[in-house]
C-alpha cells in the first residue's frame, strides 16, 4: 500500500491546517532553537508555577514576524467581506483547509469504484464526522439516485408485502441518534505488521453521525411481519454491488435498527446511501446497506456472498469464524499520531476516539510509556451508546522517546486487547475485526511513528 | 421583507427534497383523489387495526408509475458508479437537494455583506446543523482569514498580556460540547404581526454545532488575569464590524465560555469565524465574537455601540432594557410548518426544535387546537444543556383546520410564553428576544400558514 498522503501533521494538530510543507522546515528549525517553547511555559504558569521570562514581556507584543493584525487594523478590518448565502447558499470549508481530505490508499484495490477512502482522523475534533469527510467503502462505486423514483419494499415472511415511496417513509414516526459506523476491515493492514504511517490509514474507516430515520421494526409491523418465524432479515441495496446482508431480528426488535434518510441534520450524502440506508448500531459497516431498496424477512441466515466468502475471520486452526458482526471495543489516539511532529518539549493535549459496538465506553486509559503505566483520560460529553466518544488527557513531554497508547473499556467490562492478546486468539491471518491497542512512537526528533510492540 | 424562497414544502418534509414545483400540482391533485392515503392506512395497521384494501394486495406490487427499480435491476445496478474520494476528497450533498439552502431575505438589510441568511429548519433533522447550512449574520461580510497569520491577544487586568498563535492555542487542553447559537434578533419580524411565511424566515437564525476549543478561563489564568477586579471581558474580532461585546466574568468562571476553533468535527467555517471564535453558551449570537483576536479584562461593562444602541429591548414604558444576553426557553414546530402542504388526512410525525439559554429542556408540549389541549412530545436523546433538543409527536390529521403549536419548559421551570403573555411584559416595539409560542394553521386544503392568535 503506497500512502500518497501529503506530509501529515508537522505540528500537533495544527500542521495540516496552518503550515505548508515548505513552512514546516523553518518552524521545526525554530523549535530546535527554543523559540516556540512558549506553551510549555504557559502551561507551567497555569499549573501555578512562575511565568517564564519569555512570557513576562509586559504589554501586548507584536506577534511573530511583525504581523500587524493585532496592533493596527488588519486588511480584514478596513474592507468589506463576502456576502451572506455565498456559494449558492451552501457553505464550504476554508481554502486553508484544503489538506484536510478523505483519501484513497492507492494500490489497496484495483479500481477506485471498488475501494476505500479514509477519514482524516488526525485533523478532526469532537465526535461528529463532517459528512464531506466521512469514510467511504464502495464495492461498485457510488450513485446519486433520484429519490422521487426510489422505492423501499418489505417482503418475505410478512402478511402484506409493501412498497414505500420516500415521501411515505418520511411521514412515519422518526428518531434521531448518534452512532459510529466502522468498516469491519478498519485497521486490517495492521494485522501482520506496521503497514501504513498515519492514523488516517490505520483507523480512518470509522466515522460518527447523527442519523434520523424510522425504526425498521415499525415498518416490519406495518407489513405484518412474522416476528416468531422471522429470525432474520435480508437487506438489499439498489446499486450493483450485491451487498446483501443478514440482520438478526433480535437487533431489530430492540428498536435500534433504522431505515435512515437523515445524517448530521441533512439528507444522507450520495456516498453514504442517499436517499435511504440501513443503520445497524454497533455492527460492522457492510451491514449498513446503502441505497436500501428491500428487506426480506426470513427464518435463517442468508449466507450471501459477502457472508460466505468475505467478512469472515480466518482463525489459527484454519476454520473461518462467520457472522462476527459486532464491532468490539476499540480506541485510538489521533493526536499525537503517526506522521505528526512535536515541535518542542512541554505541554500537549493528547486526544483520541473510543467506541464499542456493545454499548457505552466506560473509560479510556492512556499510556505514554508503552503500556507500563496508565492514566485515566477525561471523556467529553455526551457519552452515548454505540457512538464515538472523544477523550482528552494532559501530557508534558520531556523530549525523550515515548510510546503513546490508549486502551478503552466498555460498559460490559470488556477491555481493548493488546496485539499480543488479540493474536493469541485470532492468529495473524485475519483481515477483519482488528481492535488491538495502537502504539505511536514519539522519537527524540519529535517525529511520531506507527509501531507495534512485540 | 420579500420572501424569495421557492415554494417550500408541499409534502411533509419530502417536498423540498423530492418534488420539483411542477410535480407538486400533480401529486397534490392525486392526493385529492385519494391515491396517497396509503400511510394513514398503514399507521392504522400499526395501531392494530385491519389493513386497508389498498394495502392487502398480496405480493410485491410494482411501484407507482410502474417504476422498475424494484422488480428488475435498476440503471444503478448494472453500471459502475463514481469513485471514492470524488470532488477533491470533500463530499457534497446530492444534486436533488439543491433546494435545501440557507437564504437571505431580500430587503431585510441594504447590503448582502451586512445581512442575514436563514437556516432551512423545515428541511433539517436531529439537532446538528450542517455547517454549510448554518445561519449567518454578518455586519461587514465574512472573510477567509489566513490562520498562520492570526493572533489572539489577552490584555487589560492581567499580570502578563499574551499573544497566541493558532498552533499554540491548539496545543492547550481542549473540550468538545454541543451548543445552540441563536441571534438575538431571531423571530424579530414577528413582534408586531405575521411577517414571513416559513419557519426558515421566522426561526432560521438558530443553529447547533459541536464546538471544540479551549475554555477561556484557562487562557485568562495563563495571562494571570485578576479574577477579583476583573468582572467583565471585552471580546474583539479581526474584521471590520467592530462587534465588540462585554462578557460577564461569571459566565467565564463556569468554564463554559470557549475560545473555539472546531465546529462539527472540522475547523470553523469562514462564515462562522474561522479560525477562532468565542462560544458563549446560552447567550445571544452577537456575543459569540467571530475572527476573535483579543479579549480584554475589565472591571465594568464596556457599553460598546452594539450594547448601547443595538441589541437592546424597548419596553412599553419607553425605557431600554440593556444586557439581556441570555436566550430564554423557546421552541418551534418545523414540520408541518408554513409553506408546506399536507397531501391528505391521516398520520403525520410532528417534529420540531426546543432550546434554552439557561440549561436543559425539560419538556415540550404540543397542541393541534391552538393551545386548548396539549400533549407531551417525545424528546430525542441526547438532551444537553444549552443545546438544541429535537422533539417528535404523533398526529392523525382529520382534514379539518388545525393550529399547531409547541411550548417548551426548561429545567429552571420557565415556560415559553404565548404572544399575549410576552407582549404584556415587553410591548410590541421590540426587535430582539422574541421567544413566544409559534402557531401554524393547517387549512382544509392542507396548506400550512403562519398565524398569530390574538
Amino acid at each position: 500500500m503506497n500512502a500518497d498522503q501529503p506530509p501529515s501533521g508537522r505540528l500537533i494538530k495544527a500542521p495540516e491546517h496552518f503550515l505548508d510543507p515548505a513552512g514546516v522546515a523553518t518552524v521545526f528549525q525554530q523549535a530546535k532553537q527554543g523559540r516556540r517553547d512558549f506553551i510549555r511555559s504557559a502551561f507551567a504558569a497555569a499549573a501555578g508555577a512562575t511565568a517564564s521570562a519569555a512570557m513576562a514581556q509586559g504589554n501586548p507584543v507584536p506577534s511573530e514576524g511583525g504581523d500587524p493584525n493585532i496592533l493596527v487594523p488588519s486588511e480584514y478590518a478596513t474592507g468589506l467581506g463576502q456576502a451572506v448565502a455565498s456559494g449558492d447558499g451552501y457553505g464550504m470549508p476554508s481554502q486553508f483547509e484544503r489538506n484536510v481530505r478523505r483519501r484513497q490508499s492507492p494500490g489497496l484495490t484495483q479500481t477506485a469504484q471498488a475501494s476505500v477512502s479514509f477519514a482524516p482522523l488526525q485533523s478532526l475534533f469532537g465526535i461528529v464526522t463532517p459528512s464531506g469527510l466521512h469514510f467511504e467503502r464502495h464495492h461498485q462505486g457510488w450513485w446519486d439516485m433520484d429519490p422521487a423514483k426510489h422505492r423501499f419494499m418489505i417482503n418475505g415472511l410478512v402478511n402484506k408485502p409493501m412498497v414505500f415511496t420516500m415521501d411515505e417513509i418520511m411521514r412515519l414516526p422518526s428518531v434521531s441518534r448518534f452512532h459510529f459506523i466502522e468498516c469491519g476491515a478498519n485497521t486490517a493492514v495492521e494485522w501482520g505488521n506496521v503497514a501504513v504511517p498515519t492514523v488516517q490509514y490505520t483507523h480512518g474507516m470509522v466515522s460518527c453521525s447523527e442519523f434520523t430515520g424510522v425504526p425498521l421494526i415499525t415498518l416490519l409491523q406495518l407489513a405484518g411481519a412474522d416476528l416468531k418465524k422471522g429470525k432474520f432479515v435480508l437487506a438489499e441495496g439498489n446499486d450493483g454491488s450485491s451487498m446483501t446482508r443478514t440482520i438478526p431480528m433480535s437487533l431489530i426488535l430492540s428498536g435500534e435498527v433504522l431505515v435512515a434518510y437523515g445524517q448530521n441534520g441533512e439528507m444522507l450524502r450520495p456516498e453514504n446511501g442517499y436517499p435511504l440506508r440501513l443503520v445497524v448500531p454497533g455492527v460492522q459497516g457492510v451491514s449498513w446497506v446503502k441505497y436500501l431498496r428491500r428487506v426480506e424477512v426470513g427464518d435463517m441466515p442468508y449466507a450471501t456472498k459477502d457472508e460466505a466468502v468475505h467478512y469472515m475471520d480466518l482463525m489459527p486452526d484454519g476454520t473461518h469464524r462467520q457472522y462476527t458482526n459486532i464491532q468490539e471495543c476499540k480506541s485510538v489516539v489521533t493526536t499525537p499520531s503517526g506522521g505528526q511532529v512535536l515541535l518542542d518539549k512541554g505541554y500537549y493535549n493528547i486526544t483520541g476516539l473510543a467506541w464499542s459496538g456493545r454499548g457505552k465506553v466506560r473509560q479510556v486509559d492512556v499510556s505514554v510509556d508503552g503500556g507500563r503505566n496508565w492514566r485515566r483520560a477525561r471523556l467529553e460529553n455526551p457519552v452515548m451508546s454505540k457512538s464515538l466518544t472523544r477523550f482528552n488527557i494532559d501530557w508534558v513531554w520531556d523530549g525523550k522517546p515515548a510510546i503513546i497508547q490508549s486502551r478503552a473499556t466498555d460498559e460490559t467490562g470488556y477491555v481493548q486487547p493488546t496485539y499480543q492478546q488479540l493474536r493469541k486468539v485470532r492468529g495473524t491471518r485475519s483481515i477483519y475485526h482488528n481492535n488491538a491497542i495502537q502504539s505511536w512512537l514519539v522519537q527524540e526528533s519529535g517525529e511520531v511513528k506507527n509501531v507495534q510492540l512485540s
